[in-house]
This record gives structure tokens, C-alpha cells and sequence, in this order.
């Protein structure tokens, strides 16, 4: 009887392909899959909680994966961060529970885009913002955001074909987007039960074309009902994004 | 007649040999030279306010350039900027008057080193703050801190050896020594007329020394007195401390 195991991982996306194994580049499931194998000596698979692309950062992504003997936590977490390059990093390793599933337990995902108001790039903040090349109406913006809240089929919003035989697998519920300032930068925090393929990139470069007044206003809700990727705005930048929580 | 410009820089040392010209390793000044001669289309030497050492960062060193034409501040900024690696920006570009020297006119400095309490380095904050691998005792420091504010020779705080002339060249006045909570950070800002060469860092070592229980609180007068390096604590790394700006 093998038991399953969580692990919270931060990692700075800069130099990775994303979360998920792909070809021609280095992805995080495959550095943590390779630290696990040599840390447990055994081939290791590790189950995240959905993908996140190239250049999109962690503060909380979290997978489980399988182990058929005992394990000190500590020692192990220690193990890993020595194995890991210093860009990733695991933050907690917990027993979870048998029927435990790092993306079919998942409750909803919180992510937080930050903006940054000053044009040049900082260096200290070039690969984790973005850097806005242009003003925004930041009232506006907070009136276009409260479009996307609540329970909408997000297929404008997202990269992904819905071809599944479920009619509605584009409908998620979105609780929440907060607008927090700090300093010169401007956090939108996005909270919902689940996002599709891009859909936060997508909905913060619409807001953003709104902010801006490229889009109007009023266009959203006939962007959201359209259902077609090509009525939305631009797709923010990925370094600007980070997976802050997976709920459970 | 040439006329003096000001450059205020903003970098991420991390990758750079220091701000001087040094063999084996690449410096700032040598980066923002070449960006100007190729700007400018003549060979341009600049002078800086100090050196930094390697890994340590700027969000205000300053230098200044003589230059005989008149210059449109505003293009050659955006032009430097787009010569130089997005970790070193110009943040200001300003003509300054004809007696103007980086060095000489400074009246003093603001530097600022980074803590994290943290022992894990997070793969956002390890390049920038210095992850404190042991608990400290927060009250303690403070005191200690206190030591060091007012006159005082730091012969004991510095790597450099003290040959020249005047007696008390290693003496220098600290204004104030700021100890800033924020999170899981703590930041020591340290304001004097002038610092002598890793005496930020040495100072920093040994506040911690004494905050981790290794230097006895009351050691610190007799270091100062002493006025030998081997007496005081360890330099702190590089990577945690900050020039914040130049003061003229």
C-alpha cells in the first residue's frame, strides 16, 4: 500500500518552459520529478495541479505523488532543496490523505497579476511585473473587472478548444479580483473555483485595453457572450503572473 | 568648454565584477562607458560616486560624464537605456554644474542591507537579501545598532588599509542606522557622510554576531577602539546590501 505525499513549490518561471513536461524545454514537473528520483532512488512521478506556462512564476503550486515507504518530511524536503536549483523550491511537504489529487481535489486557484506603472524596467522587478508602456484609467479598470465576477463561460477568455462533450466545460466562477496597490505597482488578485488555458492573461490584457481605451466599457459583456477567442484583448505578458494558492 | 552631465543607476549586481573596472569580471562603469561611447560616438570615460563590490546592488549610484556638445537628456537616456543589459538602467539624466564631481561632491551616502528571516531562500528575495541560516534576538540588535551611530574611527570595520597622511582618514560620522520591518524582512538603512571600503557589510556581520549570542553586546566600544579588523565580526554578503542614493 503506497501513501501519498504534498508538496508546495515557489519557483521563479524565468528560465523554465513551464510547470508541464514538453519538449525543447526544461519544465518544473521534470526538475522535481528528477530530485525525487534521485532523493527516494526510484523512478518518481509527480501529479501537479494544472500547467502553468513559460515564464509564469509560483508562490504556492502544489502536486502530490505516491510512495510505498515511510518518508521523514523534513529530511526529505531538505534532500530536495539541495537537489533543486536554487529557482525552485519546496515549501512544504505533507502526508495528504489516500484519495488525494493535486488537480481533481483542487478546490479553485488564486493568482495575482502584478503591473507596474513605471515604463522602464526596474532590474529588480523586469522578470516579475509588467512594465506598463502606457497610462491606465485605474477607475475604469475597476469598473471593467466587475464584469468578469461571477459564474460566465469563459471561452472568449481562454486558448484552449472546448471540444469535451460537456456544453458548459468553459463556465467557471470567479469570486473574486481585487486591485491592490503598492507603491508604483498595481496587483490585480484573481480568485476562482478553476481558470482555463490563459484565462488570466487574457482577462488582464482585456482589462488592461479598457484601462487604456482601446476597448470600450460596454464591450465586455458582448465580448464574454460572443464565446470567441477573437473578440477578446491582448494576452498580458506571462512574467507579469503568479500561481499564488491551489485550495483544497 | 565641455559641460558636466549626472547619471543616476539603478542595477542588479548580480552578474558584474562591482561597479570599478577590475580585471576578470565585468564592472558597471565599463558597461555604461561603452553604452555612452556608442551613444555618443567618441570614447567616454565616467566617474562614480564609489565602488560597489561584486553582487552588490544600486537604486542610486551616481556618476558623471563631461561631455562637449549639447546633449538632448531625454534621447540620450533612451538611447543608453536601450544599449545597455536590462539589468543596469539610467533612472536619471540630468546637466549638472561645472564643478560637479560624483566623488568629491558627495556630502554623504544611504545604503541599505536586506535580512530575511526566512531560512529557506525564496527564489524571488535570494539574490537580494541575505537569508539568515539562525534565529536572531530583534531587541538586542537594535541596541547594539546604537554603538555604531555619531563619530568614530570604523578602522575596524573596513578592508582597507589606512596608509594615507591625515591620522583620522578612517574616521566617518553615521547619521542613522534604521531598522525596518517589513514581513519577513528586516532592513538596516544606514545614512553617514561617507563609508570606507565593506564597512556596510562588516558592520552588518557584527550587529548579527551580536544578535545570534557569538559577540557579547558590550564587545562592541572595545572593536571600535581597537581599530583592527580581526577584531570585529564577519562581512556580511554581498548580495543582501543596497546603494540607495548618493547624497549632494
Amino acid at each position: 500500500m503506497s501513501s501519498k505525499y504534498k508538496l508546495q513549490i515557489v519557483y521563479d518561471g524565468t528560465n523554465y518552459g513551464g510547470w508541464q513536461v514538453q519538449p525543447n524545454a526544461i519544465s518544473i514537473q521534470t526538475m522535481i520529478e528528477k530530485a525525487l528520483t534521485t532523493a527516494l532512488h526510484m523512478p518518481m512521478a509527480v501529479f501537479g495541479s494544472g500547467r502553468t506556462d513559460s515564464g509564469v512564476h509560483s508562490l504556492g503550486q502544489t502536486a502530490h505523488f505516491s510512495y510505498t515507504d515511510p518518508v521523514d518530511l523534513r529530511k526529505l524536503q531538505h534532500s530536495l532543496n539541495g537537489l533543486l536549483p536554487p529557482d525552485i523550491r519546496i515549501k512544504s511537504l505533507s502526508k495528504a490523505t489516500d484519495d488525494f489529487h493535486a488537480r481533481f481535489s483542487a478546490r479553485g486557484k488564486i493568482y495575482r497579476y502584478r503591473l507596474h506603472k513605471s515604463p522602464i524596467a526596474s532590474p529588480f522587478t523586469r522578470l516579475y511585473a509588467y512594465h506598463l508602456p502606457y497610462p491606465i484609467d485605474l477607475p475604469l479598470l475597476q469598473k471593467a473587472k466587475e464584469h468578469f465576477i461571477g459564474k460566465h463561460d469563459f471561452t472568449s477568455f481562454s486558448n484552449e478548444a472546448h471540444k469535451g462533450s460537456a456544453a458548459n466545460n468553459a463556465v467557471r466562477t470567479i469570486k473574486r479580483i481585487d486591485l491592490i496597490e503598492i507603491g508604483e505597482e498595481i496587483h490585480l488578485e484573481f480568485e476562482a473555483d478553476g481558470f482555463l488555458y490563459k484565462m488570466v492573461r487574457n482577462i488582464t490584457g482585456t482589462l488592461l485595453d479598457v484601462a487604456r481605451g482601446k476597448i470600450p466599457l460596454e464591450e465586455i459583456p458582448k465580448i464574454l457572450s460572443a464565446k470567441d477567442r477573437r473578440k477578446a484583448g491582448t494576452c498580458a505578458p506571462a512574467h507579469g503572473l503568479f500561481l499564488v494558492e491551489v485550495i483544497y
